[in-house]
Order: structure tokens, then C-alpha cells, then sequence
């Protein structure tokens, strides 16, 4: 990662697109925050009308030893039944994808099983990360690895043509290895992003945090040594989507995230790269207390509240079609004073 | 408007769709919101799989002569001017219409003058709204001419293949004969419908309330007669949407609305044809106050809060593509039995 540089945000071209928000043929804030979020992508793209024909999302599958724990009511098999599902097209991410006329790559980063699925991108890094209630998750080198794969995935993605992507994951147990990073990084309390997950109750969710507190005690990962904390109690797929997020962020890409898994890559980017928060853009708020508090935190806006919980990053896609929305604005529409002219 | 019958909203597959969503490979109710919508145009088109190739919003204009009293900080002239702009594809909700690949369908049901513009759907029935402040807005023929207008609108639309509809607006002063309309059929406090508009001080807001005040008891329509209602304190436009829904409703085509105006002709056409408001989505709420609390009553959703509030049916066809991905779900994901024996 060393070849590695984060542009700032472009101060001048949110500038320059908050005046032309005004100026366009509508009252001045009208479109509300369809208009912030117009504001946010000139920003990260440097420029005044940015467009984005080309959309993709880029899924990384990981497992997680810690399921074995009990960490997910879910079977660790759900991981590759459902990698095999999203290659024939047959997930929801498929589905939101198609809608949103956005590419859909799976990448295989720290799956358990070796596996050949037609279409399946094999990055594999790890066979699973093992369970971090007991040692740590990954190597350093590990770690870094799939943090280079997710960068490598954003100069694959930018090298043909995608403009503007979404940060997917699919790892039953994926959950508790993100409520330990953010936990640990951002100093916030265990309870508050951790999650009951599907099908939990709350007699569960109890020994799911204390088993996730176990591990970062057994583990006593160093807070200020990000890479130190994604290995020991982080996980492939998190390392990947950071990754992604730095090299989308070196290319001015905006790369769009969604619920708790996703944030907790973003924290890990921020962490490594200071300044790739502020290229990237949320879109919905997971049902985890702690979620929003982070996002507030990393200054990351997210702009739907539907109650999805699906994860794969479905969220992110549905902010897609919003996303065009916001930016033909900007192209599209005339001013007021040429209407007037006119 | 003898011929309109309005079909049931059809529970059967409403449940059954429930059910699906419950079967397919995802975790119960992990969509949120995403599955009430897919259930909800289940149920109004009586369909397993409700599909929308074809979609279209049909945006009906008119003016309003109580402006003249000061009830808008936009000059009447606005109104003609955005319309040209929208026929010639530079208004805000061309730019939505063309993301959401909906036809965009520009009506004169009551402009106030006479005008030839290429594209517009010429079905003028007034020459403006009259001052309803020292009078009625129309008369009880011209608000029966504008409904029929709306629901031959939705008949055409439909016989060209659109099977779902967005209700829009343009209509500089509409959010007083709104407010007027609400307060009256709904026995709401004026203050909690009446906007502030654009550029409006508290002070000026409070002259538009009495003046919309005045009108209602100047006129005295009677509540229990929303056809007198819409006649004497409404408007063009809020006449041909409320037809529009009705026709909508009849053909079991979903008619999605957006703000305080739309919300106004939704409870017109409640109230004229019981049942209209089962078969008709919301998409996002207005800030005035009492905008949630009226969809409340109807048993309308709203699914966005983006602080929009530029009208014209924006905020209708941002739900187009969020539309699209819930009913895809129902029809491309497989159930998680099928899966797990892939």
C-alpha cells in the first residue's frame, strides 16, 4: 500500500455545485438532501457535474471461526450456499444490482472451503478467520493482504470503466468481528454495536457480546495500530471492503456503504488513511444503536431509514438510482435566470 | 363518474406475497420496509408478481388566483413559465421522470391563459382557480370536469401500458387551496397544513393561514360533500389528481403521491370513492406538520424523509426504482429450501 495517495475532498467543485444548486430553476434547497448529497459527490469526484454510467458492486466472502462459538444463529455453510446462489444471480444483492443496472462481483477472500463457481473472482487469503475468541482472526500479512485485494478490486473496477461503486459483504458471524473492531477503534462501548443478528434472542445476544469481549481481551489488540486490531479481531471481508474503500478513494471514485459490517471497514480505512471517510457516502442506517453514533462520527451521511437488515450491500445499491437522481440535477436542469430568458 | 367501480384491495395475494418474501433465501423481514411495499402493490394490483415495465407520471397544472392576494411568494407568471420548461424537458421532474425511465406527461387542466405548447395535454376546464378568499374557487361542474380529466388520464395512461402512475403538480398558490381542502374534510387545524412555501416569513405565513381562513368561511363548504369542497376552496389541479387516483384505483394501477397537494386530492378521492387510499403508495413526507399525521389517517405509507419539498411530483418518482427492486425481489430470488437443496 505504499503506492497509496487519498485526495482531499474538493472543496471548490461542493462549492461550485451548491451554487449551482441555487441558481438551477427550483427554490433554492428544495430538493433537500438530494442536494447535500449532489454536493458530496462533486466533492469526492472533483468535478462539477459528476455522472455515473458505469456503477458496480464488489462483494467479498469471508468465513468466521467464531460461528462455531455460537456467534451466529446461522450455519457457517450459509456462506458458500449463498456465494453460489449470488454467482447464478439468484440473491437479493442480484436483484437490487439489476434494478440499479449496476455489475455484481464475488470475490472469494477468506472462504472456508476451496471452491470453483463460475464467475467467482478466487482471491482467496485465508480459509476462514479463525476464531478470534481464542487468538487472533488473521496474521498481519493476512490482514494486509486482503486490505491489497480490495484496492486491487477498485483499480480492476475503475480500469474497466466503473465509476461509482458499493461495498458488499456476505460471512455468516460477520457481525461480531465488526462490533470488536469498531469497539476497539473508536472507543465506543461493546453493547451498543453489537447486534441480535437474525433469529437471536436476547439470552444469545448476551453470550455473543460476551463472547466478542473475550476475544478482544484474549487478544488485546493495540487501538492505535489499526492493521494490528483488523487481524486480531477483524476479518478478511472487513479487511477487503477497506481496501476497496482506499483505492476507490485514490481514484476519486465515491464508494457507497451501508449497514454496521461495511462502517466498520470505513473506521479501518480512515484509521490507515485519514481523509477516506470524507470519499465516501452512506446510504442507510443499520438497526444497531451504535451505527448512527459512528457514522456521525466518521461524518458520513446516510440518507434512507427502511429497516433493512439484509446486509450484502443491499442498502448501498438502493442509494444507486438516488444517486443518478441527484447528479442529473445538476446536468439536466436549466437556471432560473435562463428560464426567465427564455 | 358513473362508470368508476373501485376493486378491494386484494388481501389474498397480499398475504401470499407475505409469505413468499417469508420463503425466500433471506432472513425473515431482513428487507424491512422493502417487503411492506412489495406487499402492499401485491394487494393493489391483485397480482403475485406485480412487475412495472411501464411507468409514467402524469403532472396536471393550473393557477390560482388567490396568489394575487398575496398567498405565494412566487409570482403566478411561475407557473406557465416552469410549465414551458417542463414540455421542453428542463424542468426538475423531467430529470426524475428520465432516472426513473418514466414517461413524464405534462396536462393544462386550469392555467390561466391559453396556451400552445408543444407536448402539453390540452384539457384546460378553468381559466385559473378564482380568488377563494371572496368566492369559489369553481363551481361544482368545473371540479367534476377536472376529476373526469384525471381519470381519463389514468385510462389513457393505461391504455398505453403504464401500469404505474405518479401524481403530479405545478401551481403557483396550490398549497393554499390544499390546506383549505385538508382542514375542511379532514377537520385538521389550518396552522398544521398550511406551509410556509418558498422565501415566506413567519409573518407572511401567518396572513396566508387568515387569508386561507377567511376563504373557508366565506365560502362554507360543507364537509360531508367533498365534491363541494373541492369545488369552492380547492383547485384545478387537486381535482384532476384526486381522478387520477380514482382512475388509478379502478384499473388496480398503483398511483404513488407525494406531498401536502397530493395528500390533498388522496383525501378528496378517499372520501369521494371509499377505498381509493388502500390503492395508493406514498413515497416520502412534506414538512408541514400535519402531512404525516394525514397520511396516518388514510393508511397511506411514506417510505423517504429527504427534506424535499419542491413539488411537481419529485418525490413520487424517486420511489419509481425502489418500487422496482421490491417487486423484483418477489420474482428473481429463490426460497431458501430451494438452496439449500442447490
Amino acid at each position: 500500500m505504499k503506492n497509496v495517495t487519498i485526495p482531499a475532498f474538493a472543496k471548490e467543485y461542493a462549492d461550485k455545485t451548491q451554487k449551482r444548486l441555487d441558481e438551477l430553476a427550483k427554490l433554492p434547497g428544495s430538493l433537500g438532501r438530494l442536494e447535500d448529497l449532489a454536493i458530496r459527490l462533486a466533492g469526492i469526484t472533483a468535478s462539477e457535474y459528476p455522472s455515473f454510467p458505469n456503477k458496480g458492486l464488489v462483494l467479498f466472502a469471508a468465513d468466521h471461526d467464531i460461528v462455531l462459538k455460537g456467534a451466529s444463529a446461522s450455519s457457517q455453510e450459509m456462506t458458500e450456499m449463498q456465494v453460489r446462489n449470488f454467482c447464478r444471480g439468484g440473491g437479493a444483492i442480484n436483484a437490487f444490482c439489476r434494478t440499479a443496472n449496476a455489475s455484481c462481483t464475488i470475490v472469494d477472500v477468506g472462504m472456508k472451503r476451496d471452491v470453483d463457481i463460475p464467475g467467482l473472482v478466487r482471491r482467496k487469503v485465508v480459509h476462514g478467520a479463525r476464531d478470534f475468541s481464542c487468538g487472533p482472526a488473521m496474521t498481519r500479512d493476512e490482514a494486509m493482504a486482503c486490505l491489497q485485494t480490495g484496492i486491487d478490486m477498485a483499480r480492476s473496477e475503475a480500469a474497466r470503466g466503473v465509476g461509482l461503486l458499493a461495498a458488499g459483504e456476505m460471512g455468516i458471524g460477520n457481525t461480531s468481528p465488526s462490533a470488536a473492531v469498531i469497539s476497539v477503534l473508536a472507543d465506543m462501548p461493546l453493547e451498543s454495536v453489537t447486534g441480535m443478528g437474525a433469529f437471536m434472542s436476547s439470552d444469545r445476544l448476551k453470550k455473543k457480546t460476551e463472547l466478542i469481549r473475550h476475544g478482544i481481551e484474549t487478544n488485546h489488540p493495540d487501538p492505535s495500530d489499526p492493521l494490528d486490531v483488523l487481524a486480531r479481531v477483524g476479518g478478511p471481508e472487513i479487511a477487503a471492503m477497506a481496501g476497496l474503500m482506499i483505492g476507490g478513494a485514490s481514484l476519486r471514485i465515491p464508494v457507497v456503504i451501508d449497514g454496521l459490517i461495511a462502517t466498520a471497514a470505513a473506521l479501518v480505512a480512515e484509521k490507515l488513511f485519514p481523509g477516506v471517510s470524507h470519499m465516501l457516502t452512506g446510504s442507510h442506517l443499520s438497526a444497531v444503536p451504535g451505527h448512527a453514533a459512528l457514522m456521525h462520527r466518521l461524518g458520513i451521511p446516510a440518507y434512507l431509514d427502511l429497516g433493512m437488515r439484509l446486509g450484502e450491500g443491499t442498502g448501498a445499491v438502493l442509494l444507486f438510482p438516488i444517486i443518478d437522481t441527484a447528479v442529473r440535477i445538476l446536468s439536466e436542469m436549466p437556471t432560473l435566470d435562463s428560464l426567465e430568458l427564455a
